[in-house]
């Protein structure tokens, strides 16, 4: 299928070398590739330049947010929080009728650490964009946990914790649903319902970041526990 | 050992029946004795009039507020959210220098259903209450779940979720935890830090209520699923 990822960070990375390994045509979009391809330095987090990275992923595309909005079927959104509504509201056309797997979150670091978010409680990011591409299908979901694990769920435990699906199309979150049992390998996706039940989802990152803080370790996740369906 | 419990709703009773149960010299605290016990309609949840469940508890004090905070050597706030920092701070001097298990969560039903919350990401209920009562001991926990689960985890799963605890002094999260786990049962325990982690314990809460209205059945929680340490 073909598929596109917004973002050269570690969530971009992560999901575009996932589904190239699985054989789909992946084009990664960034404001400016010329700049993307020249960085030279690690990110804040040590990652490698984007530049290197891409040399071995020759198989991986790289092209504008238009291109890469375009090309994909459906589209991941693995940009910044603070970036993704005026970058999504600027591709509303390539975008449009098109899936949005929406991974951002909305963590505002201009106060220091932790960070705060800048929306939540009564509105959300995953609402926002929703509201900025109104013929799109935004469907928030693989916003709690690190990118390793969103697309390789099964490193930890087996694969016995939750993911969550939020968004106003059905058929869309059918999709997405599919494609992270599928093609990802999650067992335990829950529906949290329409769009705005995002706000549930992106109110975990607090908890997200103060683990992360006390066990100095990435790799965890949250499991909703169950009384059993008779 | 005396303890007070501050609240006459579900989660009020469900701690003190529980302290009770393990001969703990237990007071409930209520802002007004013979309304309380007067009370003859069930509440808005269901559960029968105050005044009922006490006849079957005759095992249990009750006392004002002023009455049970004087008595309990740790004292559980299950107050609603909307009324724990005016009724603590005018319990100032009867709570000085004590532990208070706070439970509360500051849920707002003022804009309809599901609810949304009074104060979160920059701040939140319990340090509102820490600061309303400096001299005392803040620890929030156990209000990430329902009031059975609370005091019986191992109703769900044989005990296998987490319950959170954060406070400033270390102590009383000390005192808290042993008593989770040595009086309630509770297994995995995890400190998430100072007070000011209290906002990611409350901010669990729209998952919460999302997960309860999807699937009807209050008796679930989250585990926080982390890699085995070596």
């Amino acid at each position: 299928m073909k598929l596109a990822v917004l973002g050269t960070g570690m969530v971009g990375r992560a999901h575009a070398e996932k589904l190239a390994q699985l054989k789909h045509d992946v084009m990664i979009g960034t404001r400016d590739v010329k700049k993307s391809l020249g960085e030279s330095k690690p990110d804040m987090m040590g990652n490698p330049p984007f530049g290197e990275w891409k040399k071995s992923h020759a198989n991986i595309r790289l092209g504008t947010f238009s291109e890469a909005a375009k090309h994909g079927e459906i589209v991941i959104n693995a940009l910044k929080g603070e970036a993704s509504v005026s970058t999504l509201q600027s591709l509303k056309s390539e975008l449009r009728g098109k899936t949005i797997l929406d991974i951002s979150n909305p963590l505002d670091f201009s106060k220091g650490m932790p960070p705060s978010l800048f929306v939540c409680n009564t509105d959300s990011l995953a609402e926002q964009i929703q509201r900025a591409v109104p013929q799109s299908h935004v469907v928030k979901t693989l916003n709690t946990m690190n990118a390793f694990l969103q697309v390789n769920p099964n490193m930890l435990e087996n694969g016995n914790h939750t993911a969550f699906v939020s968004g106003n199309d059905s058929n869309a979150k059918t999709k997405v649903t599919q494609m992270l049992k599928e093609w990802y390998g999650w067992k335990d996706v829950i529906d949290l319902g329409d769009i705005s039940t995002a706000r549930a989802a992106e109110m975990l990152l607090p908890l997200w970041v103060r683990l992360w803080s006390s066990t100095q370790n990435a790799n965890f996740n949250i499991k909703v526990v169950q009384e059993k369906k008779l």
